[in-house]
C-alpha cells in the first residue's frame, strides 16, 4: 500500500481509483469465502478492537481535542467520543454481525424448464460498497461488519475530525480480519480528508457498485445530487401518524406520544399528527402532548382545541424537526388523510392508529411509503426492531431494497443455469 | 391534455415534468386496481390494437416512405416495418402479458417479533417508468403492457423515424386500457422529438422512477452516461463459453455453434471461445465454427491447429461483434478462463461445458455474471426462454435486479408493520 506520504500529493480520483481496484481484487477472494470463514474474521476483528482499546482510545483523545480547539459544536463532540463503553458496544456489535445467518448463497428460487434447463436465483455480494459519513467513529467498525459479512468489499471515507479514531479502528479491524484470512485490501479507509475524494467515490461507476451516506441532511443531499454510482440512502424522515375516528384513546395516546418523543432525533419519530374530524378525543391527545413539553403547530381547527398551539405555516408540512415539536392537522376522514401523505410524506415511515381492519387495511395498501403501521409507534422504523439484527440504513428510494437495509440489501442475485447439453432451436 | 400545438413550443423539461406529474397521478389509481382488473383492461387494449389494424399500417406506411425518402438502412427500414403479422404478434403479446400472474401485493415474508409486531414485506409497482427507444414501433406495446401490469405508469419515448407508427399504437391502447378503467394519462407518448426531452427525462429523478432504453449501444451508453435516475439496462453482452478438459465433444459442438450462430445480433451471443489447452477435440470445435461460416479471430495457440484463423488483436477480446464472427482463446485450465472472463466479461452470460461437476459448480459460483450456465447455449438468456412471459429488458447492473426482467423487477416492496398498540421501550 502506498504510504500516506504519497496518497497525499495523489490525484483523489487516481487515488479512489487505485484504492477500489484493490478492494474489487480482494472482494473475489471474500466472495469465495464460506459463510463460517467470513464469521470467524469478523470475531477476530471484535477481539482486535478490544485488544487495540488503549491505541483507539488515545487516538480519539487527539481528534476530541482538535475538536475542542477548533470550537466544535457540543452535540458533535458527543458523536465522535468514545469511551471503555462505547469500543465495547463497537466490538459487540462486530460479534453480533458474525453471528447473523449468511446471506450470500441462499437460493431465492429454483424453477424447471420443459427443456430440462433448471434455473436458480442465487444471492451473491453487490461488490464495494463505499462508505461516506461524518462524525461518528462507530460507523468504521459497524459499516464494514456488514460489508464483509455479506461478502463485499468496503470503501470507508469518515469525517476529517474523526481521522486518527477511524485509522486506529481500520487498523484494528484489518489486522483482525487478516487473521481469518481476510485480505486487508477488503475493508480500506481513504487516506485523505481532501474533499475530492468523496467527488470521486459517488463517480466511481464501474468501479464503486453502491454508496452509503451516513450522516446529517447535508451529506445525503450532497452525496444523491452528485452520484453517478447508485445511493441507498434516505434524505428526510417526515413521518406521519394519522388517528382515525375509530382509534382507541389511550392507544392513540400511547402511540402517538411515544412516536414524538421516546426519542425526537431519530429518523422514524412522528413530525406530523393528523387527527380524523370525527375523533372526539384530539383535545386531550394535543394536550397531551403539550403537557409532555412538545410544541404543536397546528392548522385552525387544532389551534382552536388548546390555546398552546401555535399556529402552522405552509413550511411546517414539509418539516422535520427532529426536535420535540410537531406539526398537526385535522382530517375530513380517510381519503384526505391518505391525500395529505402522498403530498407531504418522505416515504419513510406512516402509521395510522384505528380499531376498524377495513380502514386499516385500506391505509396499509395505499400508502406508498417505505414502511406503513397500524397500531405501532413509528419509532420501531429500525433494523434491529425489525429482527435484521443490524442495518447500513434506512433507504427511501424505490429501487434494490426499502426500509430498513441490511444483510439481505447488500446483496444480489446472480441466474445459475443448469442444463444437459441444450441449443436453443 | 395540451394539444401538440401548445407542446411543440413548451419547454422539454417542462414538458417532461408536466407529464410525469400527471403519470404519477393516475399511477396511484392504478396502483390500487386488482390484478383481474388491469389484466382485462390489457385484453381490451389488444382488442384497439386490432380494431385500428388499418389506421396503424397506415401511419406505418408513412413513417416507412418518410423512413426511404431519408435513406434510411435497410436493416431500420426492417426493424420500423409494420405488417398484419407483426400487428397481430403485437396484439397477442400483449395479451400474453395480460396472463402472467400478478407480482404486485405478493407477500415476499412475514415475521412476527417477540413484541407481537407482524411484519410483511408486500410487492407493489416501482411507478413511474420511462421507455426510450429508437425504431421498434411494438416496443410502444410492449413496454406499455409490461409496466401496466406491474401497475407502473409509462412514459415512452421512441425515435423520431417511428412517429406516425408509435402515436397510432398508442391511440389504440389509452383508448381499450381506458375501456377497461385504466386513466390514459398513465401510459403517455411523449408528443415532442426534440432530444432535449430524452435528456430531461434522463434527469427527472423524484418524477421518473426507472429508466429502461431499448436500443442500440449508443442508445444504452448515452442513457447511462446521463441519467440520474436509476437505470435498467445493458450496454454489451460480450458472452464467454468455456469448452473444458472433460466436456463432451459433441455437446461442446452443438451448444458453442448454437450459441455462436443460431442467431448473432442478439445479446445472449457467443463472442468469445474459450477452450481448455487440454480438451483434445479443439481443431474440430474451431474448424466446424469456420465451416458454418463464422471467421474465428485467434490466438497463437489457436492460430497454430486450422489456417482459417485469422490472429486476434487485444481488442477482440473486449469486441461486442453481433456477427458471424468469434474470438477464441486458448486456457490452461478453469483458474485461467475464469480469470479471462472477471477481466473481459460484460457480465451478461458466460457458460462452460464440461462433464466435471465440481468444476462446472466452481465455475457456477465463481463467475459472477448477470446469467452463469452449465451445459446449455448462452443464446437462452432470455425473459421468455427463463419463463418470465415477456422480458422489459436484461440488466448488466448489480442493483435491483439482474438478467432478464420482467414483471417482479417492475416492481419492488413496502413493509407494513401490523400492531395492536405497540410503543417501542
Amino acid at each position: 500500500m502506498a504510504s500516506l506520504a504519497d496518497t497525499r500529493t495523489e490525484d483523489p480520483v487516481a487515488l479512489v481509483e487505485r484504492l477500489a481496484r484493490k478492494a474489487r481484487a480482494a472482494q473475489r477472494a471474500l466472495a469465495a469465502m464460506p459463510g463460517d470463514a467470513k464469521a470467524a474474521a469478523l470475531m477476530h476483528a471484535a477481539a482486535a478492537l478490544r485488544e487495540d482499546a488503549e491505541i483507539i482510545l488515545a487516538a480519539n483523545a487527539r481528534d476530541i481535542a482538535a475538536g475542542e480547539a477548533s470550537g466544535l459544536a457540543p452535540a458533535m463532540l458527543d458523536r465522535l467520543r468514545l469511551d471503555e463503553a462505547r469500543l465495547e458496544a463497537m466490538a459487540a456489535g462486530v460479534e453480533a454481525v458474525a453471528q447473523l445467518p449468511d446471506t450470500v448463497g441462499q437460493v431465492i428460487d429454483t424453477v424447471e424448464r420443459p427443456n430440462g434447463l433448471i434455473l436458480s436465483r442465487i444471492r451473491v455480494p453487490i461488490g464495494t460498497i463505499g462508505i461516506i459519513y461524518e462524525s461518528r467513529p462507530n460507523v468504521t467498525a459497524d459499516a464494514a461488519a456488514l460489508c464483509v459479512r455479506a461478502g463485499n468489499a468496503a470503501l470507508l471515507r469518515g469525517g476529517s475530525e474523526a481521522v486518527h479514531s477511524n485509522r486506529a479502528i481500520h487498523a484494528a479491524l484489518v489486522r483482525g480480519l487478516a487473521a481469518g484470512g481476510i485480505p486487508p485490501e477488503a475493508v480500506q479507509l481513504v487516506p485523505t480528508q481532501d474533499r475530492a475524494a468523496v467527488g470521486a467515490m459517488l463517480k466511481a461507476a464501474g468501479l464503486i457498485d453502491m454508496i452509503v451516506p451516513r450522516g446529517g441532511k447535508g451529506l445525503v443531499a450532497r452525496v444523491q445530487a452528485d452520484a453517478r454510482v447508485p445511493v441507498l440512502a434516505h434524505l428526510d424522515g417526515i413521518c406521519h401518524t394519522y388517528v382515525h375516528e375509530a382509534a382507541d384513546p389511550a392507544m392513540a395516546r400511547e402511540v402517538v406520544l411515544n412516536a414524538k418523543l421516546r426519542r425526537t432525533g431519530i429518523c422514524g419519530a412522528l413530525e406530523t399528527l393528523l387527527v380524523d374530524c370525527r375523533y372526539p378525543f384530539t383535545g386531550e391527545l394535543v394536550g397531551a402532548l403539550i403537557d409532555a413539553g412538545c410544541e404543536v403547530r397546528g392548522d385552525a381547527r387544532i389551534q382552536a382545541l388548546d390555546p398552546r398551539v401555535l399556529p402552522a405555516s405552509d413550511n411546517d408540512w414539509d418539516t422535520e424537526y427532529l426536535a420535540a415539536v410537531a406539526s398537526a392537522a385535522m382530517v375530513d376522514g380517510l381519503e384526505e388523510a391518505m391525500a395529505h401523505i402522498a403530498r407531504h410524506s418522505s416515504a419513510h415511515t406512516d402509521a395510522i392508529v384505528t380499531s376498524d381492519q377495513t380502514v386499516a387495511e385500506r391505509f396499509l395498501a395505499e400508502v406508498d411509503s417505505a414502511i406503513v403501521m397500524h397500531n405501532a409507534s413509528s419509532q420501531f422504523a429500525d433494523g434491529s426492531e425489525f429482527g435484521l439484527g443490524a442495518e447500513i440504513g434506512i433507504a427511501t428510494g424505490r429501487l434494490h431494497a426499502r426500509g430498513p437495509v441490511a444483510l439481505e440489501g447488500l446483496t444480489t442475485y446472480k441466474w445459475q443455469v443448469r442444463g444437459t447439453g441444450q441449443a436453443r432451436p
